[in-house]
């Protein structure tokens, strides 16, 4: 009997590094430091949540099914945003609203790939997607990425063949934290145009990269269609995790193909939420500066706080959004060390045998620390229980 | 180059019909009578709106991640009132909450089949049953019911081979209207198990089943786990299609296939639908008792004033739920009926050809009444329409 698609993959890490709390208690003055998780932990700011409160009472669509690629207002909004922020030609047309970004990703696999087909991911890569391709009966090629963590297109070309379908790049970085420079992003997309395959990336994180300006020209190009699909979360940046609402960025074809999916997997992503992000990104722009600033911030203090832990003899390989990225000084498999961390220094971070092909050594090296709902004080901490903890 | 996922399956009916709006006027004393439509258009009900507001105002966790299957209070009050309305042993590890019915089709499919596996449907089938079929690489094998619209199961064994790993029922069925009798139901689970396939079966209209009591025994039978999984939907019964929240019952392995697709599709489901949801099950067992009494008086009228259309060559096949099916008296395939229908008395309904195979004769015969929002004297005016309507 043939493996089912759920059969070809693994069990969410998320969850199993959750289970590695059970039956540990933490005394009261040394609480776990939970740095395993992507995504806030506070609701959205009063206004908004205001605004959906009188949204529920008050706009019967709010409870209603709505049009499969998604709310015609959010689609123009991101357009007039996106267009602006990446000096670009964004139509209505090439925007779809998501349930979230992993569904963005889903669904444009869904309509780029079909079985046996390849896609390029940059390792350590982010799991969910690993996941995704092997339901879908995509193989997903590893990309090895330099000491800093960045994709090299000359690699990648060697990689390429005639099933290979796109390459993914995520920028700001999960799990890596790096920030992918622009003109390597230009180098992926002549890259994917010269081989007529598309450039999916995924920019979750936009909102917190350490440029003031456009991370990338790719919307410049008058062409970016024919190769480009971005994704987008809205999840991170309004604190609307528990709303599911993301977009993708695209041509029109592929998101003529990406709505089958869309209307069978969702029928629609979920009409709170992308009202909700829709007013936040109508009202929410000065306070998501200072949410930015705020990681920035602690991402400086990841950097400030680092030469006790370069004694160790641990090693930053990246940082940006949420997520710092290090290779851990122990003789020890990454999985068995977070383990330890739990256990013996109270800390829940995710391993990089996570983020990494079966049976890479690099993984078992690394350890993904996301920082994002740590403040200074609790990364100081962080960081003495680091570089007290032997292995 | 293989077609990918998406291409394999056609583009959504729904918003082909909606298409056939394009461009049409109705005149003021004769507007559309929009029988497409298999959804409430209406909001939820006061209270539950009320509750939803102070949600999003005060519980935190509506705007956060939660657990992948569900929240675990949903789960264990679906629990609670289907172990008594089944009269049988679910477990709270039976249940997954997921972003709608039609992700819980998807979510079990992927957990259930890989690249050519075969699934039974009876037909007329759910559009959106096959399109997701045709998207995971399996062969949906039609099943063809007879003039009740009731599939034999021995008409299933034959169609049984080494791939075959489910059969699905939809009862109240959509798009046929009509209601499985408890025995059938038991014959098919009985095959299911014989051939140690499972048997889905979809109930997202249970709650308006014109039998009190339960449906059917499945869930009677101590090993129930082994060969049924049952699909739900809270949209319907508590308007909250916009919200997007359903439910999968099953035996625990499976769920815990289906949870690693729930990870890489969704996340979760949206936590305010699943704490409307919640509410709903818990307050408004009565005000749904009182929908319910509704959609049965209006099918009541459908059945009433069937003999203007039996004079007119209409046949009834099915009605029940939130639909009518039936047999057209026109020499014309019935997708050209329904656009012809829009154009000349001004009514929208899905011809059969959306809910059978390609080629399927008794596809074009046929023609599916969603009468849920249509009142009596709507009813009433939709049949002389239809009476009066010569192809």
């Amino acid at each position: 009997m043939t493996l089912t698609r759920t059969q070809s993959t693994f069990a969410p890490p998320v969850m199993e590094a959750r289970r590695w709390l059970e039956g540990v208690t933490f005394p009261q003055d040394r609480p776990l430091i939970n740095v395993s998780h992507a995504a806030p932990v506070d609701p959205p700011p009063a206004g908004l949540r205001a605004e959906m409160a009188r949204l529920v009472q008050e706009d019967p669509g709010t409870h209603l099914y709505g049009p499969v690629l998604g709310l015609p207002e959010l689609r123009a909004e991101v357009v007039a945003q996106f267009s602006t922020a990446y000096d670009g030609r964004i139509a209505p047309e090439n925007v779809a609203i998501t349930a979230g970004c992993n569904q963005a990703f889903a669904a444009t696999i869904a309509a780029l790939t079909g079985q046996g087909d390849q896609v390029i991911l940059p390792t350590p890569w982010y799991f969910n997607h690993k996941m995704w391709l092997d339901m879908a009966g995509v193989q997903a090629v590893p990309l090895p990425t330099d000491a800093a963590l960045l994709p090299d297109p000359d690699h990648a070309a060697r990689l390429i063949t005639p099933r290979t379908r796109a390459i993914v790049l995520v920028t700001p970085n999960n799990p890596g934290g790096v920030e992918y420079p622009a003109d390597l992003v230009t180098g992926f997309a002549e890259l994917a145009q010269a081989h007529g395959i598309k450039l999916i990336i995924d920019e979750t994180y936009r909102d917190f990269h350490s440029l003031a300006g456009a991370p990338h020209a790719l919307f410049t190009d008058p062409d970016w269609a024919e190769t480009v699909v971005q994704l987008y979360s809205f999840s991170k940046s309004y604190r609307l995790t528990g709303h599911r609402t993301g977009a993708i960025v695209a041509g029109t074809a592929l998101l003529a193909e990406v709505e089958k999916f869309l209307d069978t997997v969702a029928i629609c992503a979920p009409q709170l939420g992308q009202r909700a992000a829709l007013w936040g990104m109508r009202n929410l722009s000065q306070w998501l500066a200072g949410e930015r600033a705020e990681i920035l911030d602690r991402r400086a203090a990841i950097t400030d706080g680092l030469p006790q832990l370069a004694d160790r003899g641990w090693q930053l390989m990246g940082a940006g959004a949420y997520f710092a990225y290090f290779r851990h000084p122990f003789d020890l498999p990454s999985d068995r060390l977070a383990q330890q961390l739990v256990q013996q220094a109270g800390i829940l971070a995710l391993p990089g045998t996570m983020f990494m092909p079966e049976g890479d050594e690099n993984g078992s090296r690394q350890l993904r620390i996301a920082f994002a709902n740590v403040d200074r004080a609790g990364i100081a901490q962080l960081y003495q229980r680091l570089a007290g903890f032997t292995a």
